[in-house]
């Protein structure tokens, strides 16, 4: 229980189900005297939201931000923030017949062992829509590391199978894949549109770059900053694997080679993706996540019902082929509300976070 | 700050440096009536001990626990329990020229950009020598969640570029190097053994199965059980990936691939590695880690002191060439003591833990 | 900073200012399949609002309340439930002339010190409304511990220095002030008429009794039931003082007469009040907390701006006489959300709450 | 569970019971580059240890504190700081008859019930020896604050219904009762030989003074920094009551006389005790704590054994008659912790602790 909330100092508590009135977010222990209005907050959201692309839901929520404390006159005062972004475009009907049956690798069955009792509609807690809450308050993290000359930016590194070949930072925003390799970006869009036909999702890779961080964040021995961005990323549904720095491939190497020669102008190379002994070493943090495909499709298979009884599914409903690219906001707002409480948590022991 | 402790409910603070006058663990949550001496904590603690394997370090410390609270008349209290460590067998004044230099691939650097102060000696507190608190606070957890009938088990599947073919997990007992395979487990040898000649250092991968885990276990969506798990085992310093089920494998699948069906017998295959949603779902949870090479090697780096200028530096002192196999018994600690604590918190909201 | 939440397992966040927007809670952790609609929070909220005995403000404030989240069918999830008041009332023109004057006893100028920005307007987070979202979340928090036939109930027994004489719990509903002794009430009635008439504003003692509670609650050594008790009430503005049991009467007996007899029927007396060694006995839990006078009043009073510059004020907007007996269900609900916490804490650690 | 730990940032986490190994305590979030020694901790701790006047008890500890991580070369690292203090002087076989009966006023009864367990020898966990733990971190705490100018000092205000009639900060260290007002020391000091020859234990208060606070500190609503001291005074075990300021004579005030007039000069007066909505304001910080008398007394009491049935008791041990002076050190330490906690997160937050 409580297990709702994320971060120290700089502390976000998201609520809210997919056919709820509402979802929404409170963040406390943000800085006073940031600016902080509804556009904003908006802008990141729209990032996250459906798009045009081949691989988003045709669910079209305006999602619309509204700041209901926290703020005065256009600054946070210090005070707790919270955020309200209502559910309107809901269909529950079509989530009917999911009452009493479990999707296959969905949280349908794991929330009704755990608890009892589910809102199946949508997914209720379970379900995507969950992560505008956390895009919400990526964004104010976003201000607050901004004020340290943090920037974090993630991008779409693997979808399908299909792997970016060359990384050019600029193409990122010229393609709705948020893809650094035009090339791959439109080999995926056909992938894309083949998975839809086939009534099926895929997987993908997201990379994160994290540009600026100064170093000495991160708590060791627990509260490492490489544990906290793994758990703030493991904790997305959608993702089954994190990795920092050279990552699997360092298990690979041998230790001349994944050691990073120290020179008086820096780093040689960076296999530590930014972090030594759980603390940034002043170089770029680098992470790649594993996301799985979208447990919805429309491919028939094979289930239980609620009195444990076979049944097939065919999900028929309004889903996306891929997380990737709306994700890669999710992504970018959670590495930013786990570095912001860290840089407070710097400058609480140390003064000069 | 504060970044010594681990868990809600079944927490454990950890203290020590490598080569300070003492390591220890405070486990504060412990349910009370579990029978707990020192020798079953022992017995855990000489498994991370070193070995007699190619790949383990000279310098041999008895590490004896002592419980100095927490338990009465072999029984725990429900009262913290203390535990310490004495380090005896240091050699610090081999450690002398760290003082002003920083090892490539180490914390050093970290350490001294963070707090402005380090013990330099043996690495202090970023020692893997650090890892003994946890497996002597892992031991109690195992205690905990064997009550519920739930088992922790890791093996060596990589090392050195060397992977098991054939898994076999009576084999794990009977080679040095936690291997069930066998057959890899005499490469790895080999591998090991011409590495320490070349004054070079080994990573590979870990892979931990949970048994007998019941469902339920988790708390979305922050502490979901595969977040938490994730910052368990990335706290570890050697750990630089983490997966869970099919991991970075099911960023390439499709969506009829990746969902495992549910059939009245339970899953009929296991990608998701017993987690859904955050929460188990009664299966085997299965996760691997990547383990980078040790850091320190005898092969000649490039590195700066602390004034900035160049050096070079070969480190000579006592090393393992891989963290496999001490590390098997660091995973476990850490993965017990996580589904130790949410064993609890699910008994907590929901009675039935 | 994070400082806005409260409870380790059944955890209370609040946020809004008292003129902003709304203002709200999330009850994170709360047991699932529990009854809760609107209507029994309203109940509660209700009981705080602006009555039409002699102490209390003009301003009415509806406070309806809206659950967003956390609830499915009239039964509760487990997963957080937001609680959403809407302000409609607010006449933030009056306090125009607060934004850079500080009001003696107020929290003005403490949080222009702290935050280097303040929302003047009503007091904005310290006012005496921010306790409407302790008071919702306090609803859920009684039906928590009603499940262990657990009841919180609280009285007025002194103001304006008039104590109540004798108790009689079927009295308290009768009367506008939560008195259990209608003559007092008669006195208190008239102290407030005189105090309304001469600017002035009036402090009193509530006492709350905690009927039915188990022993076994509290975690020692410092998360003792009894401290977690007075860290809930302090934290409530108006209060400056808490005792438990005989309370500073204890300090003036003797061994002998302090220490309550234990009998095969039950404890002889009760100076404890219900709690030894900071764990519940099973006996009565006994409370009392010392309300100051609400610091606005029409009196001319000496102050500064926020130059600096000496100035005189007199406070002339709706405010209360006395938080009394407005501050009843406050009180209530500080406890019940304390004594629900510690349920789900002592049924985590040794399973019977 | 996990109630042994106190504090968000600057955290001390005690372990230990009154006859087993050891005591001690660990010390989370310390800032670097601290100076620290076993003396300085040491002074402390001889505070707290029974001295020669007529309240202590005849056991003598010596009570010496190692510190065995945390620092180097002399100062602080920014790493957890562990203290360890031996029990040497434990004479358990005095207390073997308490094994099967419960000590009216003792947590004897409440252990037994929460636990199903408990270590009957000297108290277990429940003693007040377990203190020793607490004055040892707030040596540190007191560090840490002194460099912001906080200095805090507690006095003898009552001792077996004697009050100080005047207060004089010098006269303090000139008694062995830490009394302000040589008369009524000597007035108490009589009072505690008759006491002590009734076979008796008296009561008293503790008057706590912080000087020198800036103003700023206090994390509203619920961290409150009057409620943070509240709850950690009243987690010791001796506390039956805690007020801040004028406490409970603010009840009997009209607002006029209980708010402090401000002026260019600071506050006309400190009815606020230096604490204005849960922040700190700049003036003294004024609390005062209320001390039962000692439970055990050699005076023959009803009770009850582990079966239930009637029993009478007269415990001979070894005994204060009262906690007064012993617990001044304490108190002291539980106020400087909480101070160094708020001061960090004022500079997470704000950025001028």
């Amino acid at each position: 229980m409580s297990g709702n909330s994320i971060g120290v100092l700089f502390r976000v508590t998201t609520w809210g189900e997919s056919h709820g009135k509402a979802l929404g977010a409170v963040v406390d222990g943000c800085p006073p005297n940031i600016d902080l209005t509804e556009a904003a907050i908006q802008e990141e959201l729209d990032r996250r939201r459906p798009g045009k692309g081949s691989s988003t839901s045709p669910r079209q929520e305006v999602d619309l931000v509204e700041i209901l404390s926290g703020t005065f006159e256009g600054k946070t005062t210090g005070t707790p923030i919270s955020l309200l972004i209502r559910n309107k475009d809901c269909d529950s009907a079509a989530y009917e017949e999911l009452r009493n049956i479990f999707r296959p690798g969905h949280g349908d069955l794991t929330y009704e062992k755990k608890y009892g009792i589910r809102d199946h509609r949508g997914g209720g807690r379970a379900a995507g829509r969950e992560t505008v809450a956390r895009v919400a308050a990526g964004a104010i993290a976003k201000k607050v590391i901004a004020r340290s000359g943090i920037e974090v930016l993630a991008y779409t590194q693997e979808l399908g199978g299909i792997a970016v070949q060359a990384i050019s930072l600029t193409e990122i925003g010229k393609n709705s894949l948020s893809c650094p390799d035009q090339k791959a970006a439109d080999q995926m869009e056909k992938r894309l549109a083949q998975a839809r036909k086939e009534g099926e999702s895929l997987g993908g890779i997201v990379a994160i770059l994290v540009k600026g961080c100064p170093p000495g964040l991160g708590e060791p021995v627990f509260d490492k900053i490489d544990a906290d961005l793994a758990k703030a990323l493991m904790s997305i549904g959608t993702v089954k694997g994190v990795e920092i720095g050279a990552g699997f491939q360092a298990a690979r190497m041998t230790g001349s080679e994944s050691n990073d020669p120290i020179t008086p102008e820096g780093f040689a190379t960076n296999h530590a993706g930014g972090i030594l002994a759980g603390i940034t070493n002043g170089d770029e943090i680098t992470i790649r996540v594993a996301c799985k495909p979208i447990p919805s499709i429309e491919k028939t298979q094979q289930t239980i019902d609620r009195l444990g009884k076979p049944a097939t599914i065919s999900i028929r409903g309004r889903h996306d082929v891929s997380v990737i690219p709306r994700i890669i906001a999710v992504c970018e707002a959670m590495v930013a509300i786990c570095l912001a409480d860290h840089l407070l948590r710097q400058q609480a022991q140390v003064g000069n976070g």
